[in-house]
């Protein structure tokens, strides 16, 4: 090819983009290595049969609730759709079960996935010239990606134990409009954060609430693990704290459904366009138009029908999994507590934190964990694991690094365990 | 809500992608007019418990092809999966049996219908400071929207009674190169067009390859209906032509198989960054992690056993429907050509065209068919049709409309160019 234009957009080039991609390449060098690396749901809450199941029984629910034949509900999930979804009102009835607020069907939109949330609202929210978003770093990467595609400024602040420092948040909002931008929306995961597993107070939330009224931006509450709570004191989602219409909400069926499905949504209820205006997810749709134009009405006939058939609620749902994976934390957690202890030299040096919900915890070093660690430990010692540099956006190593207990079975959260204790106490003199 | 912020950003309120809702509020608001608008495939090839049975033919070929037992390619469709695809090689043997072009199955990226492969082209390939897409007007929607969302500048050309007005191309070639800015790509569908129903002949298409390869700029062709040909005489794809990597090729599975899959797939094998470097495909997939991570495999797995069991010749597996929708032209063609016809004052000053494949033809009209002829013709005769302005970037009358015949049944095109012809009788007096 004698392309001489470098050969596509600038923004492709990010190393942030690629940051996954660094993983796969050492899980495909040292395919003896255990991970606890991967972020995804255990493999064995996919159950094929019951997913076409569910295909029956939804069309049966939206023959009757709809007043059509069946020969015509199905014709629904084959043919285009509405942009905005069939299920909305499954998912609002869903909420309503599982977090106690109501929300109009009408300002729910179905995507492909929490990230082509996060897609829409970059590309439907923000203008490059004059709007920033703001995340604490670190961060999941989602959002962060496609603002970068998008060629939006994403400003970051640091944490606290729980979440966003909010003085660090009024500083940089500060810094924002000084600098001529404005800030439009403020991403976090509050609940059982990617990658911390921290967790937000609710006078933090709360407070959040209050800055955002104050400085006139919107939060983006991004929460694939809020039903994931293993212990009994658990804070109630920003969106049902929200008073003044201050949160849109992204939604994922990834982990309590399964992956393979790609279906999330988002809750975007703000009013506009004067009285009685629309809710912005009708905004959003049209975005949403030019990118995946609907997503599949088929699926989303499965997603329902296991809405459906548990009473619209997924809290009820997950349960099984919800214990299962309590037990994999205490399992991680024992472990690493015997392992790591039977190096008294590291006893006093490592620690970690004790998550009460979600996929995963950190563990402190006490050195800088950076790519080279990565590499020795999964090459040498036969363990995997996510770096913290991996989801900050200047890419800078920390003393930290994310270990997930989602995936990976006990036996292998035992092995891993030992592992990295291995590696620890070999680079810990 | 007290924002005081424009609600979104500037980009949603561009009256270019709110063109589709204007068609469905009259499809609202005269529900008892017949449609010749709607582009959709024919409701009847949706077939359910095919889908379903489908899973199980690709679930055995592709636990054979990778040596897995069933159930650990179960879990393949339900987790996360590879960002290209997990039907890729599947694809590549179809367009070798189907369209006789080679592609390396590494060139593929499947998307969520081919709408998303304009999003990626537009969000990976296009930097708005600088690039520039050029189409053909009037054109499909989805490329110039998802432009527009980004920012992208789109600079149109006229149309010959074929395809892209070359000599136009040419010109605006330089107008661009003069303003500082550069074509990145030019976007056309040069199969049974999108609205007009042209196909360009076999030397414009080696003509566009030469402008492409002296003045450096890729092609997209876009080919949802190139298999949909009634006619013996065929004219190869761009791509089956193209001998310096100069196309980019974006296929749907929409027409073929049905909508809501939502699936298509984009070729990009131009190899880039040095030897061996790796295909283009691979750097758009970066830019598809951030918008929908990846296409669901599960629906990836129902398109795969669909190639599967007809010998991966979709051209085989449409034959019976081709023949349908072959049928169709011709019943709306001789309805036009009734109808119109018993109205002597209309016989000279109407005319419309024979397509020779695709779902589209167009008429045009003695005087400009705007919206207000729009909403008379459905409110007061009772037919809905799409005016040629909905497909301008300008959005100016034209003396044409589009009229689908792949939708309506054979009685509802009878009595839509019945209706038609009553209101052109009494437009034209």
């Amino acid at each position: 090819m004698s392309q001489t234009l470098h050969p596509w957009a600038p923004s492709v080039d990010d190393p942030y983009l690629g940051s996954m991609n660094y993983l796969n390449q050492i899980a495909i060098a040292y395919p003896e290595a255990v991970s606890l690396a991967a972020g995804r749901p255990d493999d064995r809450f996919f159950d094929w049969s019951e997913s076409r199941a569910m295909l029956d029984v939804f069309s049966d629910w939206y023959a009757q609730r709809h007043g059509l034949e069946l020969a015509r509900v199905h014709t629904v999930w084959g043919q285009y759709g509405k942009t905005k979804g069939v299920i909305c009102e499954n998912i609002a009835e869903m909420l309503e079960v599982d977090e106690g607020f109501r929300v109009d069907p009408d300002a729910i939109l179905v995507t492909v996935g929490a990230q082509e949330g996060m897609a829409l609202l970059v590309l439907g929210m923000c203008d490059p010239s004059s709007d920033v978003i703001i995340t604490s770093d670190p961060s999941y990467v989602g959002m962060i990606g496609a603002a970068k595609l998008h060629g939006v400024e994403v400003v970051t602040i640091g944490r606290t134990e729980t979440g966003p420092d909010l003085d660090e948040l009024v500083a940089a909002l500060s810094r924002v409009a000084a600098g001529g931008k404005r800030c439009r929306l403020v991403y976090e995961i509050p609940d059982f954060h990617n990658p911390t597993g921290a967790q937000m107070t609710r006078s933090e939330r709360l407070e959040l609430l209050a800055l955002a009224e104050r400085h006139n931006f919107l939060i983006v509450e991004d929460n694939p693990y809020g039903l994931f709570a293993y212990e009994a004191e658990v804070a109630p989602t920003i969106k049902s704290l929200d008073e003044h219409a201050r949160v849109i909400y992204l939604g994922s069926f990834a982990k309590t459904l399964f992956p393979g499905l790609r279906m999330g949504y988002l809750i975007a209820d703000q009013r506009v366009a004067g009285e009685p205006g629309f809710p912005l997810a009708e905004a959003l749709s049209r975005v949403k138009s030019m990118i995946t134009v609907n997503t599949s009405p088929l699926l989303q006939a499965m997603a329902g029908g296991l809405l459906v058939s548990s009473g619209h609620s997924l809290r009820r749902y997950v349960a099984d999994r919800v214990d299962i994976y309590h037990a994999k934390r205490d399992a991680l957690l024992g472990a690493l507590e015997r392992e790591i202890g039977a190096h008294p030299h590291l006893r006093e040096r490592v620690s970690w934190t004790k998550p009460m919900g979600g996929f995963f915890l950190t563990v402190s070093t006490p050195f800088l964990f950076d790519d080279a660690a990565v590499q020795t430990a999964a090459r040498d010692f036969g363990v995997i694991v996510c770096p913290m540099s991996m989801f900050r956006l200047d890419g800078k190593p920390e003393h930290r690094i994310r270990l997930s207990f989602s995936y990976a079975d006990e036996t292998a959260l035992a092995t891993g365990a030992q592992r990295l204790a291995a590696y620890l106490a070999s680079a810990v003199s």
